[in-house]
């Protein structure tokens, strides 16, 4: 089944089942008001909500209506809890190549992930906003994957289980103010603002055969300005699988019912597949040239990003996001 | 007022009022289910929980009754957002003199803060569960401070309004993870577990002048095992005001009302006041003999963590944990 939220309702939206065309939709209030919702009651929730889908699906739902992109939040508006990986080792090899650094043995066995903000999420049209040009303000293309209840110390092959829903992320960066708050050594703060998610998140049944691994085995494609810019594999590279990433951080703790888990930008060792985020392709153009020619994001720019199934047909609907300028009030 | 969530009513509790005794309480459930849904709405929910705290106070709710402590959960059983600073300079100072480091300028002027896990916090006498000791197991006696909604871009001046309420935090850190966890450069995960929060947040109104400039002036007092650890003045030393740390965390995006804004370890130049944390007290040690002569936590310690008013009464109610093995199931 596939899943979103409508802009109406409350700071946690609306939840609605969409068909798989993403053309038709229905409200599934009577089943819970909320994506969180339904998330903290999943076993409850999931056979009704997927028994509504199949409805909608063939048709026999009167209460349908057109689906307006435009209308969605985030299919989590908010959440309690967004823990990003960096999984695709080619850009981790790439970003220390360009500045002369090894890549650490340990990153090939333990994942590297930190703590994101997830108290707000974009919606998938809203703009980016920043105050200044002068943050290098990027996209990162990711996948996401959302989890019920999590005990800690969970196994890998335990986590599975615990992966409910797929979608995609976009984890805006501010490349400008990466360098300085790094070296404060306590991570991303100020670099890492508000992302924006896919229209729609769906349950691994909705992916066949792209769905194994705990991976999602299609190619992540990006736009700027409506020119291709990326459409890395994003089942290929990825050297810690979902189930890794969940079971890495519930090392130390338990995970809340509607916690998101990022894949990190998908990246290929094979470059002619393009890039995810602009701080690759300045990467790759440095290795190559010996200075970045692809600037960061200006005010007005577009972004697009979105997974088509073998066929061509979009799964989740495309984050679409322009760039503007911040001005507090 | 004061106020408090009873371990009921489902995974946010139910708010309740409490005197400023910290002996009786009332339910809130008419103005506010949950203290986040007060947050939510805090122009309309505060004043009427003010009147039923003053009801209360006067003796007139003919349905409050006794408070029992090991009945709370945290204040915000979950909250959407945990941003942790390290505002006391002293304890910066310290870690680095022992490890031969020096303090960069700019730690002076720009906060040191990190993004936080704030899915759940531990209730005020809920163990900190561990599977090892080797994990080097550690409290952090802070203040912090609960936002409503703030907008992005706000300045210290305008950030002070949106301090609606004031407690403690236990934040518990693994010691034996932070250093492999920093190396690898993107901050705080597997090592910063699950924290607990005072059994009761108040308005900055029940400090009196105890409460200027946006920090808290009152010792905070620690004991592990019972025996007297640390006083050290949480006004004192503090390096950023809690609107300086609301300030740097809006940079870039928005707050979501019920954020929690964390001080840091409470750390004194005056090495008599004692310590917050362990980590505090072996870089003491550390600096005078040569290596530290404290352990970290193991299983079976004890940890309390309070603060009286000048009178020597508790303000918020005391976290009292214990520490235990975790075993998966």
């Amino acid at each position: 089944m596939k899943l979103a939220s409508l802009k109406e309702g409350g700071r946690d939206g609306t939840l609605i089942v969409v068909n798989r065309e993403l053309t038709r939709a229905v409200r599934a209030s009577s089943i819970a008001a909320t994506l969180q919702l339904a998330l903290e009651d999943w076993g409850n929730a999931a056979p009704r909500l997927n028994a509504l889908f199949e409805e909608l699906q063939a048709g026999k739902r009167a209460d349908a209506f057109a689906l307006d992109f435009e209308a969605l939040a985030s299919p989590l508006p908010r959440a309690y809890e967004f823990v990003d990986g960096s999984a695709y080792l080619p850009h981790v090899e790439r970003v220390r190549r360009a500045r002369g650094a090894e890549v650490p043995e340990s990153f090939y066995t333990d994942p590297l992930m930190y703590q994101a903000t997830s108290a707000g999420f974009l919606a998938p049209r809203d703009p980016i906003l920043a105050a200044s040009e002068d943050w290098g303000i990027d996209m990162e293309a990711e996948v996401v994957v959302v989890t019920d209840d999590v005990s800690m110390g969970v196994t890998p092959a335990q986590a599975e289980a615990h992966i409910q829903l797929i979608g995609l992320v976009n984890d805006v960066s501010l490349r400008g103010l990466i360098p300085g708050e790094l070296a404060k050594g306590f991570g991303f703060l100020q670099s890492k603002p508000r992302s924006a998610l896919s229209p729609v998140f769906v349950t691994a049944d909705e992916l066949g055969d792209a769905w194994s691994g705990c991976k999602l085995h299609l190619p992540m494609r990006t736009w700027i300005n409506g020119r291709w810019f990326g459409e890395a594999e994003a089942g290929v590279d990825m050297q810690f699988s979902f189930a890794d990433l969940i079971a890495h951080v519930a090392k130390s703790r338990p995970l809340t019912a509607g916690t998101l888990v990022g894949s990190g930008t998908i990246a290929n060792e094979d470059t002619s597949k393009g890039a995810s985020c602009l701080a690759e392709q300045r990467t790759v153009e440095t290795l190559r040239d010996g200075k970045p020619a692809t600037p960061f994001l200006k005010f007005g720019d577009r972004v697009k990003i979105d997974i088509t199934d073998r066929a061509g047909k979009s799964v989740f609907g495309a984050i679409e996001q322009v760039v503007k300028q911040y001005v507090p009030a």
